[in-house]
């Protein structure tokens, strides 16, 4: 069999993202040909920086491009409440509503016997480690409402209880409804109507 | 303002490819970040290579990585045949099929007065000069069946009558097809071209 060209490598390998096809795989690296100047080199370049520098921040497992991640090596942000999320998709969805400015903790998914997840495949040890060394006085429980999620944040309050505040987002996060599909407004009303846990 | 890091960039970069937005750029971004050894890194060396080698076919406009591009190098398809195609994305569909075995010429785009498209800003003037230098006996005009496609096809049938023999794709029922789902107009010259049982 002949060798493949580099063009059909970065079909093959567009073709594995999420929501790309093999047909729209095609048209995408089509598109990137015709713009190579202006989006595919840029693209290249970007991904290399990525690839080398990208890593989970050591400390609440956002994606990040150093040890510590810019939310965490912000100061102005211990402000004391750590919000518990899912997953970076979520952080991600509750920064771009701009009303949290306290730091974040990612779990890395949710708590499920089903797929044999338990609390040391998630980020649930270090959440309590981080409860001390930041001094800590609130802890936001932003985890999707679905039985997974909901699952996890009542394993994470009986852990925590009596050691901080903790809170969970108010009613208005649809039933079976994911952060990251939210409108900014959403997401900040049950911020800001969040209530005891 | 601060500078944007890496990621945010390579989201903005992301979400500039067809059929991604916003959202489905950022969920790619993170898959790429869980995926950085086996698909981030692949995908930047590929992307790398394809901006620094891809360019179109002088002959035929066909993306290739080479001044000439494989199906053009090939002697073996210097059969006399070419297939004439809007653009790449037909070509591919075309080899796919694995059907045709002649050369193919890619127009780069339809005649179009509101567009201001006409015979020059296609690959037209080239076609014609292939027809001697490749000894071509057959033109099939492979052009999308929309107004377009069909107008643009009727010009070059002008352009090159009594030079070679023509032929156009036939029209009909696609195979799997359920009439229900079909235009009128499909349905129409699906009976005009019948055939005998
Ligand atoms: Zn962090
Ligand atoms: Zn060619």
């Amino acid at each position: 069999m002949r060798e493949k060209n580099p063009i059909e490598t970065l079909i093959d390998l567009m073709a594995r993202l999420p929501g790309l096809g093999p047909r729209s795989a095609r048209r995408a690296v089509l598109h990137l040909i015709r713009k190579r100047g202006a989006l595919l080199a840029p693209l290249a370049e970007a991904m290399a920086q990525v690839a080398a520098t990208a890593r989970e921040c050591l400390n609440c497992g956002n994606v990040s491009t150093g040890d510590v991640c810019p939310i965490c090596a912000d100061e102005a942000r211990a402000n004391g409440i750590l919000c518990v999320v899912e997953d970076v998709a979520d952080l991600w969805a509750m920064e771009r509503a701009q009303v949290f400015r306290g730091r974040y903790h990612v779990l890395g998914g949710t708590l499920s016997a089903l797929d044999g997840i338990g609390p040391d495949e998630l980020r649930i040890p270090r959440l309590k480690d981080r409860l001390a060394a930041e001094r800590v006085t609130e802890v936001i429980l932003a985890l999707n409402a679905t039985i997974d999620g909901q699952t996890t944040a009542h394993y994470i309050a009986d852990q925590l209880e009596g050691r901080v505040a903790l809170s969970s987002l108010a009613q208005g996060v649809p039933i079976g409804g994911e952060l990251d599909y939210l409108d900014d407004g959403t997401i900040t009303a049950a911020l800001n109507a969040r209530k005891r846990f």
